[in-house]
């Protein structure tokens, strides 16, 4: 195998703040590792290191690197599209992977999104896959040579995995269940993505580097799974998994304008994802959603998982069957609409992407089929504090000491997340069996009052604004709620994008300290460009009937 | 309101341990107040208590104290049977309500079951459902006077629960869920039925007195729902509630000869069932189900409570729909033999209830629809040391100081359920996130071999033998394994009961320590009498496969 340069060049705005020596060392060898599988021909040149667009999106498709074809194949093309093409053989298995392969190592010199790269391994996979489609006349499974990304802490077989910092690295010498049934279904494995250090940030800064967003380089690509957002955002994945505990799916798919789908907890096998437990999910349980540009794709990835039966190997699963976008929608479905959580009003843009959605939901045309009304979620300033707590009953002392254990520094963001915990110190049990019942306690009264409301789904916003700023996005209630509820969710994208100089209403009041200061975040930085998704839940385990939604929705909101 | 003697004679071959003077004083009066209801009609005579016999279950049926149309109401009719009678008018709720109300407290005095008792009330509710009949035509729903009874811990408005020892008792205004769901489909409620210390026992000894097994009186009932299964089995009660975490449905209802059901976790509600979360579920969930004495009354409870959609109201439950005795059985379906779990061979007449499950399980004439094998479980000593710890994530601590804060004694039993985990203290959450690690651990390895075996259903021992003698009931692992790994499991009945003088084979070789130990509590009483159940058992969630499956048992074992 060829070595090439040990240094790769990557767009950095901000830099990411400076480890011991020692540290600096370990971390340069392992982005040095990475640098040397990377040819000369598929690298940005200098000159464009010099002075970078703030939107990086469109730099793949003129950047020289990819010819027509990938261009083509990497922009024009579903994963569903990709798997029709390769298995009618209008594609091969190997020209897929080679585009996407290509294309994602151009989005990695743009926005950091990644911590891994096989190219030669992919390309190894998808010819396996040709031959064994021209030996058998059939393809091996729904997902063929669809080329599927990863983020980094779940197990693939072959490759490190971490927490997001560099201590707790250690190499998988198995698939995952997921992966492994993804794999079985004709999935390429070619790239690992970025994540936060302690997987517990809403944005992506880890020792690999901090992730951007594709659409303006000096905002974030959300976290924890910044590093697919921005990956499928640029196009050079298709279709990607990731986890959310607090919106680690679906905060980073709004950031970055494409489908995140939390599922309820034990919805998808999560068997081997991790090598530790994570104590978090004593209180709140994480659960695995995928990542896409178009709606089918999603449904695409869940039937392909589901149809394997993956309870029959994972018990922690729940055996419901899986109806997905042919679930029959309720009629009249009531959907509710979020304007604000009461606690923080969401920032000029993510309003304007509500009353484009109201606007477009309650056109006379729709009303045999929808039933609008306004929705406020329960006590939503209660469930953020409630969820800050019960994400770290050892108040984050055993993950800072693994952190700094060899000299990585702590990011702000690592301090921000267990601030309101840490001072508690590691809980005993009786103390996260209260927290438990609280969070039970919270559960029932919320459901109550969603009842009341009489609502089937909701749709509101997915964060208090568009993408961050770097290192501000302290607040993101907004999807930690479904954390805590544990109901599903998936972020779908919307026409509307931040502009320049968008101000609050002159009559704007604070509904909290909190949203104060995200009124001034809003006013320190420009989010011009950032596209503003919005955000789709459903009652836990409705996974089904939030779909069928969905394939309501799709229609009247224009849905990819 | 009649106010009558204060003392009640209740059979009691083994007193209870006394605790201090004021402790004594107070149970007294507790035990006075319950004594108070009940009129001397209803009251066994002095005399009987003289010579009490081993084998109460007959009493109640020629005691006198029943009519013949009340005997006739307890003793010929099921849950459905009774509902349709109702339901056309050849029986009144009144008449039901009576006869069943007349019944407990003769069971009550035989086997101490009851904790609270309640004629008055209940004559009133089935009043107003004879009524309501009468206004409307039709019947308020599917349980439209049929008596339920209910486990003391679970809320019932307008009564007390307690967590087994007094100072837990408190007075519940509400319904919790279940009840509730249960009341509106036309329950009738008259009793609550005894329980434990720490409800953490597989016998019932409590404050309010030792529960005894019907057929054998210095047998156990079984805990922690005791006193329901002896209230079912002397036909008190047609139908009860009951929670189990650790086998206390299925192991009363084995030792007293009726069916039991444990669901998976978040089948069926359990919001509000008691005041305090109880930290075992930090790492096992605890589950509730019905008692019975036909197949077909487990189907009704099932039927009903679900059709009512529990979820929309309890976000813990998972809305899996429910399809039951309908469920069509795999064909054929592969059924495991469990002639000993590695661990403690079971004493002789579970051996024989087995052989003869395994006889008419082998005919082959039903070669066609099952497929029968030998079926090992997977490391059970390993499950049973693990799940002992995972009950007491304080060591048990804090309820031993409930216990003990008005000088109740701490029970043998109490003692003998936390001792594996008082010496590890009150764990911090690292610690009980490691717990719960090893409890998904074990999860994985035990469905990888249950696959392995290839099974759909497995049949075995409820218990290491018939019910146990008083104070001994220590080793429980054949139904504690299945709230490990949270498997569904129904124990039914057997022609099978414990003889006199059974001895073990002269080739008996001990699998292990506690296999000794329960040699030698197999030849330290006598057993006579004793019904045998086995146990039926499916994978996590699949309690409708598992349904499905009794369906086809019910025509093989004669089950009722």
């Amino acid at each position: 195998m060829a070595v090439y340069s040990s240094k790769l060049a990557v767009v950095q705005p901000k830099p990411v703040p400076q480890g011991t020596p020692e540290y600096e060392k370990k971390r340069a060898s392992i982005l040095e590792a990475f640098a040397k599988n990377v040819p000369p021909e598929l690298r940005l040149s200098s000159e464009f290191f010099t002075n970078p667009p703030v939107n990086v999106s469109q730099v793949p498709t003129i950047s020289g690197i990819l010819n027509p074809a990938e261009i083509d194949i990497t922009e024009n093309y579903d994963a569903v599209g990709l798997a029709e093409a390769i298995a009618a053989r209008k594609l091969t298995a190997v020209e897929v992977a080679t585009a996407f392969c290509k294309r994602s190592i151009i989005a990695h010199q743009l926005t950091c999104c990644l911590t891994q790269w096989y190219m030669d391994d992919a390309i190894k996979q998808a010819k396996e896959l040709d031959e064994y489609l021209e030996k058998n006349g059939k393809t091996i499974g729904p997902l063929h040579g669809v080329p599927i990304s990863v983020k980094e802490h779940i197990a693939l077989a072959g490759t490190y995995s971490s927490q997001g910092f560099l201590a707790s690295t250690i190499f998988n010498e198995q698939d995952c269940l997921l992966v492994s049934i993804l794999r079985s279904m004709g999935a390429v494995f070619y790239c690992k993505t970025n994540q936060p250090q302690t997987i517990m940030h809403l944005e992506t800064t880890s020792h690999y580097g901090r992730t951007l967003n594709p659409f303006n380089t000096n905002l974030s690509a959300g976290g924890s799974s910044g590093g697919e957002a921005a990956l499928v955002a640029m196009k050079g994945s298709v279709l990607g998994i990731g986890t959310d505990i607090g919106g680690s799916v679906r905060g980073p798919a709004a950031f970055c304008g494409i489908y995140g789908y939390k599922t309820t907890s034990c919805t998808l096998p999560m068997k081997d994802f991790m090598a530790n437990a994570f104590s978090a999910e004593l209180n709140i349980l994480g659960s695995s959603g995928p990542f896409s540009r178009s709606l089918r794709d999603l449904e695409l990835f869940m039937t392909t998982v589901l149809s394997q039966k993956p309870y029959m190997q994972d018990p922690q699963l729940i055996p419901l069957p899986w109806t997905g976008l042919n679930t029959k929608a309720k009629r009249p479905l009531k959907i509710g609409i979020i304007e604000n959580n009461g606690f923080i009003d969401p920032q000029p843009p993510v309003k304007r992407a509500i009353a484009w959605a109201r606007q477009r939901l309650s056109d006379p045309k729709h009303s045999n089929i929808l039933q609008v009304k306004d929705f406020k979620p329960y006590n939503a300033a209660e469930a953020w504090a409630k969820i800050r707590r019960m994400y770290w009953p050892s108040g984050g002392k055993p993950l800072k000491d693994g952190i700094t254990s060899i000299g990585e520094p702590v990011l702000p963001l690592s301090d921000w997340t267990w601030k309101d915990a840490e001072p508690h110190g590691i809980l005993g049990a009786e103390e996260v069996n209260d927290l438990r019942a609280q969070r039970d306690d919270f559960r029932y009264r919320f459901v109550d009052d969603w009842n009341k409301q009489d609502v089937d789904i909701v749709i509101g916003p997915a964060f208090v604004g568009p993408a961050s700023a770097h290192d501000t996005a302290f607040y993101w209630p907004y999807t930690a709620l479904y954390n805590l509820v544990d109901y599903p969710g998936v972020v779908v994208p919307t026409p509307i994008q931040a502009e320049a100089k968008e101000e609050y209403a002159a009559d704007y009041k604070p509904l909290s300290d909190e949203c104060k200061k995200v009124k001034e975040l809003w006013e320190a930085s420009d989010f011009e460009g950032a596209p503003i998704n919005l955000q789709v839940n459903a009652r836990r385990y409705h996974d089904n009937e939030l779909f069928g939604a969905l394939a309501v929705l799709k229609d009247i909101l224009d849905l990819p």
